[in-house]
């Protein structure tokens, strides 16, 4: 069965949604827990009202809102994003999932048609890690990968922590193990989101059905030199962090470059240097090398090359070399029957797909190990996203909720 | 004539002086026209008060503080530092040339030996370059190479400028042109200061006459890419500033180790990174590069350098490349005269001393050039300064002071 979304309807409340920024005219930054959080929040709540959905919000902050199958107690059919940005993020990321899921719930209640399985769009907290520095905070503490101790560890730049944010935004985070995602309540989960690269721009293809994850280790880098004078210590007694660091990030390119798999990434996109003065020789450089692959073994080779070779560039520099680990999460391998439902509707309504895999993690990769789950990808304009620029034409937004739509019926009936 | 200089009240002066510091515990901070730079300088007009010298202050919070000769309109002979520090900075660093200038023409005024011209203690403000990121702003007022309006153009992190500076803190910035040095008025300029560097303490001599002064080139090299999702773009897609920069300053190192002179270093001590996000590929990274030698060629040598190899990574990586001079100054060569009266004096003392270059540059640059100057260098421990761990011998404070009181007597009658 094919279902009709309200495509201008999606496009209105995507439109308002990203009024809800406290940086206007530089992106949209909207973090978990601050006020335009909470303002997104309620109006999300109103739409979820209107639409006759019956809402639950956790000790974290996700929030699930249900429409009724017709055998009250079958495992639900769920579907859903966030709407947490990164600092000057952009309008789709998130948002695009969060209210295509809802447009899609909305399709099917407004069709009539019967649905044995009940229908949910989840809203997860605190997605993109801007407030603590780890990403899927808010699925990992509804899966109970964080419990309420890691809430409590978790903290942000001014040493507030997950626990206390969630509970000032009027949150109840003692109450969380009551909401922790039980497997045999759910029957599929898929999400919908900007692809956040050029595939599909350069292919022309509309949709993508992602059939894995790449798997991330993020470690922070750490060189300890001796701070110096920079016009009186001659080049050949300096024990200078800043060159060994240049180093090291110039041999991670070519680290990611050569692990074979051809889908390694690793990017450097936080420094900072100590004292960070023009005129000395800094004390101590620090890094973060974000490193990603669907295979976990070219993720290990980048790091166990980064080992070796800042070993090396250390040990020639007397500098000292400290690598943490960060955060991780392994690949993730969606599953098949869900992406097969996916495939099938996109075929009966002719709609254009490409199966891929996602660069990026999402929130349906800490369901996927629990319960079946499948994701939707839509072009993103230049494959950008996380910046103010982020684009995804409404055209493809609309078809992807459209079969989302679809998707979840077949899967609900 | 060998005077005797008072060692212990220079160690308790050099102590008193450190406790006027805005990071106690955490290195010495005392920027120019700060409350803690105030409460010092109150302190050292009681010692010239106590000296009984007759202080002017000027436009900029240069202080002057004279003892008059027997001639009273012969041109001065004048010695000084300056009390401001950088960021966790040192007690030695301008303390040890300003109070042991101090120490030595008290030593004349006490010796009660007859001297024709008038001896000076100058105190320099700003010379460290904390505020506004120009180094020997002070002198330069001084020596009119900043006027006014270079005062009101100069700002700090919050936008205010010297100018401002200066008139909150009691001085008269538009009288300035009253002050400027008059070049007839001066016999000679002999400025006392730390190495900052290991050349002494590696040959285990405790004095450095100084030949020369480097030069410096100060650039900004700014680097723009195009900003991304980490995870979601291919590495053969990116346009990363973070990975040409590091190419640049792992390159700069090899350009000052190869232009010949010897003599020359280049340093990135300061850099930055937009947006500064661990999962963003960065949209644009800006560093620094302070590059100096005694001889032009070295610096215009790696500047060469840095361009040509500059435009090769930006043009192979998609990224823009600019070039910002942010400041310079030529290497300078001290007066020979002056330098051998030093020379004599040290040798009539039987001191162990080097002559030597400085790669440090200091306010006594802007003077070379309109009155015979020379410096005296006293050894910094393991080379390091501009940082807590700073430290000098007070055996070799005293060395350097007595030596300066001799010159300044010699010079002086």
């Amino acid at each position: 069965m094919a279902l009709s979304i309200n495509g201008e309807r999606l496009r209105s409340r995507l439109e308002t949604l990203s009024r809800f920024n406290s940086t206007p005219g530089e992106g949209i930054t909207r973090f978990s827990y601050s006020p335009e959080d909470a303002k997104a929040r309620e109006y999300i709540l109103s739409l979820f009202e209107e639409a006759g959905l019956k809402v639950s919000v956790d000790g974290a902050g996700n929030m699930r809102a249900r429409l009724e199958g017709s055998v009250p107690d079958a495992p639900a059919v769920i579907s859903g994003s966030h709407i947490d940005t990164v600092l000057h993020g952009g309008p789709y990321d998130g948002a695009v999932g969060t209210l295509g899921a809802l447009e899609a719930v909305q399709a099917i209640a407004e069709s009539g048609l019967p649905h044995r399985h009940p229908v949910e769009v989840i809203v997860f907290a605190e997605e993109e890690g801007s407030n603590f520095g780890s990403t899927l905070a808010g699925s990992k503490t509804l899966v109970g990968k964080y419990g309420v101790d890691d809430m409590k560890k978790l903290k942000d730049r001014e040493g507030r922590s997950m626990y206390d944010l969630a509970k000032a935004a009027g949150y109840d985070p003692d109450s969380m193990p009551e909401f922790l995602l039980r497997p045999e309540t759910v029957k599929a989960m898929i999400e919908l989101h900007i692809e956040q690269s050029v595939l599909l721009e350069s292919k022309g293809v509309p949709l993508g059905i992602v059939e894995a994850v790449a798997g991330i280790k993020a470690v922070e880098i750490r060189l300890k030199g001796v701070p110096n004078h920079a016009g009186a210590t001659p080049m050949s007694l300096r024990q200078d962090p800043m060159v060994a660091a240049a180093h090291l990030i110039a041999s991670i390119e070519t680290l990611a470059r050569g692990t074979g798999t051809g889908s390694t990434v690793a990017t450097v996109g936080k420094i900072s240097c100590f004292p960070n003065v023009s005129n000395i020789i800094p004390g101590e450089v620090r890094f973060f090398v974000d490193i990603r692959d669907v295979v976990q073994s070219g993720i290990e080779s980048v790091l166990d090359g980064l080992a070796v070779i800042g070993q090396a560039v250390a040990a020639s520099r007397g500098v000292v070399l400290e690598i943490v680990l960060v955060s991780e999460s392994a690949p993730v391998v969606l599953d098949g029957n869900v992406l097969s439902v996916i495939e099938e509707c996109a075929k009966k309504k002719e709609f254009i797909y490409h199966r891929m895999n996602s660069g990026a993690v999402h929130d349906a990769c800490m369901l996927a190990p629990l319960v079946p789950t499948g994701m939707i990808f839509i072009p993103s304009r230049g494959g950008r996203s996380h910046v103010p620029e982020e684009h995804t034409d409404h055209e493809d937004i609309e078809k992807g909720a459209a079969l989302l739509a679809d998707a979840l019926l077949e899967l609900s009936i």
